[in-house]
């Protein structure tokens, strides 16, 4: 029996608007002894997710899952290496995707939330944490249950996405280009993102949502409005869109990222033309489609092979600078997928 | 050949916040001519509809509907009386609704938007701008159609409505409580108001929104959170109703009556509970639903008959007192239906 020097980051203390690298998180070295109970696993941590959904996390408030608990990890989905295993469906060297949070290692038990991650050539395991993770089902089940994208669909029908650069957003706006055919406007905040939407992912229009120009700018390239808006962002975007909203116009609310710092965060201005325009804002939770993430990544896979959706990803290292990360997300420091390197990969030749 | 005067309102300027009772409209005198063209009616205005909507009509901005121009008599729906007629349809006496605005009088073509009455015993002919005309309808097909309330309904479904004592929320509240048999608190915004609803209406519970515990009291009333939400006025009950809205809850946005006179409103600051309770909020405008008036207007019909659906008017006398009945609805100081009589109805011995 071995006894393991883990490195993890709890939660401190809840912040009330901006994360504070010195008080919201605490890092702290804890020993985990690798004796396995029946069934369990030893996992090392590879990469971690940073997700906007984790600010809500540090909320005390109802929502769809429970608060991270003061001292308790924070809270987060990892791509995992097997280094030691007491279950006959878990091999050493074993990826798998599960929600260790922040921290070098972790047990795991059967009845936790634990996936297998099925490698195929080209494809990065870290690919289970962007677009066949979390981050890209979200935009599927948005686009397709919220948005019913599969009903509208073609050239007349205008997609705007916020967030475009982003994980999610970055998904959402190529399946409505380029598996739906739609006109897709991506918003992002810098002109190096515009040329990656425009250049790399092949969206019809990418507008930079920090220019004076910008409502002007989203006026002219939506001329027959927009009918879906795909938002990550909330704000003043949100705004610009509702004021752009189409006949029975659909925005699907996935996230709000540019109020999640807010303390009371400023609310869409415009949304009364939800009713002048019969439209609708939605909500959802990913989660709530798990029975069908089976097709979803079967889909997304064959679209990846076809060159129809691509990724990329901010990977930064080192398990310490990981709430730097989170703050870094916040500040849209990151195009594509956010994750934290924590260690290697091991070969299994070398386990 | 004869010339009637005929007293107008005009729109004179477009309010950018409150309306101006000395600048926003203008009163004139006109000759009409009661000579008739084919098929033509003149009829004599009775009942002026005052509705929250016109508040969006003084705007310049796209909406369901062109904005009343300058110098254009205000729109507004009317209970007339025909007092000539060139088309056989219509005899003189014949109560009949139509769109004629802020005057007494008006020729209207057989292709302009009239309905005639059916009266039926006990039931004014006012009613057809109330319970059974746009704002009954409003509460109707917001209800079915957007709310979904016929898939809910039962004593587990909790309906809170905003502007309850209002023409359309006290008909929303009413078909929920009386037809639907749904637990149903409704907002108002005085304790007379407050003991209508619970005392003459039925409801559950009554919510003063002016009062310094009303998030609290609306927790209290709402132990099994809020899963449809009829929402007239906007503004901070709206962002309470958000912070109390159910799993998969509906807000039925039919109107934001306390943000209708501010330039920019302050829009809801919690809309993001859409998210965490996967909660839709969705607009909707009654003229969609033309074509099923006929079956709302018999079940209303219905209702009222079986003492579910009870209504109440504010009358005003007098054309010239109109724009300041425009300015009361908005203040909240009518219960129910706010209307402006301008003249007598004739029974048809004296025509």
């Amino acid at each position: 029996m071995g006894v393991i020097q883990n490195t993890q980051i709890v939660l401190a203390e809840r912040p009330v608007t901006d994360i504070d690298l010195k008080k919201t998180f605490k890092i702290q070295k804890v020993s985990l002894s690798d004796e396995l109970g029946p069934n369990e696993i030893l996992v090392k941590v590879i990469y971690i997710s940073l997700d906007p959904a984790m600010r809500g996390w540090l909320r005390d408030v109802r929502s769809y899952i429970r608060p991270v608990r003061i001292d308790e990890v924070m809270r987060s989905a990892d791509i995992t290496q097997v280094i030691k295993s007491n279950n006959p469906d878990y091999k050493v060297g074993d990826i798998v995707r599960a929600t260790c949070g922040w921290q070098e290692y972790d047990v795991l038990k059967p009845s936790d939330d634990i996936v297998k991650v099925k490698t195929f050539p080209g494809v990065s395991p870290s690919t289970y944490l962007g677009v066949l993770g979390i981050t890209g089902l979200t935009a599927y089940f948005g686009l397709f249950e919220i948005g019913e994208i599969a009903k509208k669909g073609g050239p007349d029908c205008t997609v705007v996405v916020s967030g475009a650069a982003g994980a999610t957003g970055s998904v959402a706006a190529q399946i409505a280009k380029h598996v739906f055919g739609c006109r897709v406007i991506g918003i992002a905040g810098s002109e190096d993102k515009c040329d990656y939407l425009t250049k790399e992912l092949g969206l019809d229009v990418a507008l930079n949502y920090k220019s004076k120009t910008f409502f002007k700018d989203l006026c002219a390239a939506t001329p027959k409005l927009i009918d879906i808006f795909f938002d990550n962002t909330g704000g003043d975007i949100l705004d610009a869109c509702l004021r752009r909203i189409a006949f029975k116009g659909r925005i699907i609310v996935c996230g709000a990222i540019s109020t999640y710092n807010d303390a009371v965060p400023k609310g869409p201005a415009y949304y009364s033309a939800l009713i002048t325009q019969r439209a609708r804002m939605e909500g959802f939770i990913v989660f709530d489609y798990a029975k069908q993430y089976g097709k979803a990544v079967e889909d997304m896979s064959k679209w990846i092979k076809e060159g129809k959706l691509k990724s990329r990803e901010t990977i930064i290292s080192g398990i310490e600078n990981t709430p730097e990360a989170l703050v870094k997300l916040f500040n849209g420091d990151n195009t594509g997928k956010m994750l934290v390197k924590v260690a290697e990969e091991e070969t299994k030749s070398k386990l």
